[in-house]
């Protein structure tokens, strides 16, 4: 199947069609041609059909696009229609953020176990969850099947995480750890760099000095 | 100063060779050839290279990196030697986690004021402030130098909060709330769309499905 993957740049876009349509439907627009939607995200009107064409057709020539349609159809494609079992580890700040965060359970996805390794931490309630502790982790999930391990704990600890998540078959990271992972194959994880991001953001705030400085 | 701009893909390397020189320094390596950091980072040598010679000349042929001094050259490059003035808009479980989130003080950024729309948070402490209304935005910036908004609201408040940095000369805007803001020119900024990474995970954890369907 390695020939038919579809590109990074559009599987990134593809939440991005689904959050402007579903501002579409909260707005009651049923139907858009590709050049409006082409405007509202400045991309191509080519572009937008390349990157569907990957995925069949969604367009009619001289109707554009159903909006509840092509809606419905990028929900399936990215996987939303199916629920989705998910852990945290790691209890800090944004481990503790993420799990009551009020968005996630209303897309299907839902925190079944929440582990930290802090004995004043652990027996605690955290949303829907007891918080358990990290070294029961790997009888956890011989038990229970799970999609998605957050991995919110500090980066030197990262590793031995994943380790125990390979061995038990959870195919999903979603990585707040700030390190870079080492992760076998068979799993994805996709990274949230915070601190990466702010410093984006600072970088930008100065480019003009800082280029004047050093060109 | 346009025709200098560097590109938005060395822009977002540059906190990475920040990071993974940190490691280096942390386990007191001070040396690296350009080869091994190449191996390290997964990329090529002559990429950190032409990514490094945007901002000057770092490395010595046969040498290769100083790494504290490399080090600090990025600091610098991403305006870390600074202080940065921050403000939080909405104190929902993000807003709240990056307020108490430990490493941006130790890194010279610091919030100054904490806002919410809701009467039962304001007043109550959070971190080191004491949360304010956020009719008393304008007022606040009127008065305070800030760099950084962190901009936590749902998404259909978050326009009208970037009117109002705006017109109080408010640069950049670290933005948590879903929304594809609309900022003018003057300003920055950088997205942090948490859903749309945890849609790019559930899409990669049933591609081969999805491509088999619809190819």
């Amino acid at each position: 199947m390695d020939e038919k993957r579809v590109s990074v740049a559009v599987i990134k876009r593809l939440p991005r069609y689904y959050r402007f349509l579903g501002d579409l439907l909260d707005n009651n627009i049923n139907r858009i041609s590709s050049k409006e939607l082409s405007k509202k995200m400045n991309i191509t009107a080519s572009q937008i059909r390349q990157d569907l064409n990957n995925f069949g057709c969604f367009g009619l020539q001289g109707y554009g696009y159903n909006v509840p349609n092509l809606y419905k159809e990028i929900q399936k494609i990215l996987g939303l229609e199916e629920e989705h079992n998910m852990i945290l580890v790691g209890v800090g700040n944004i481990g503790r953020a993420l799990a009551q965060y009020k968005s996630f359970e209303k897309r299907g996805f839902r925190f079944v176990g929440v582990f930290d390794k802090n004995p004043d931490l652990i027996g605690k309630e955290l949303g829907n969850n007891k918080i358990r502790d990290i070294n029961d982790l790997s009888k956890f999930l011989v038990d229970t099947e799970v999609n998605i391990a957050v991995i919110a704990v500090p980066r030197n600890s990262a590793s031995k995480i994943v380790e125990i998540l390979a061995i038990n078959g959870v195919k999903g990271i979603w990585n707040f750890s700030n390190a870079e992972l080492d992760i076998p194959k068979s799993m994805f994880c996709e990274n949230v760099y915070l601190t990466d991001s702010l410093m984006t953001l600072t970088y930008r705030l100065h480019e003009d000095e800082i280029l004047k400085k050093y060109s």
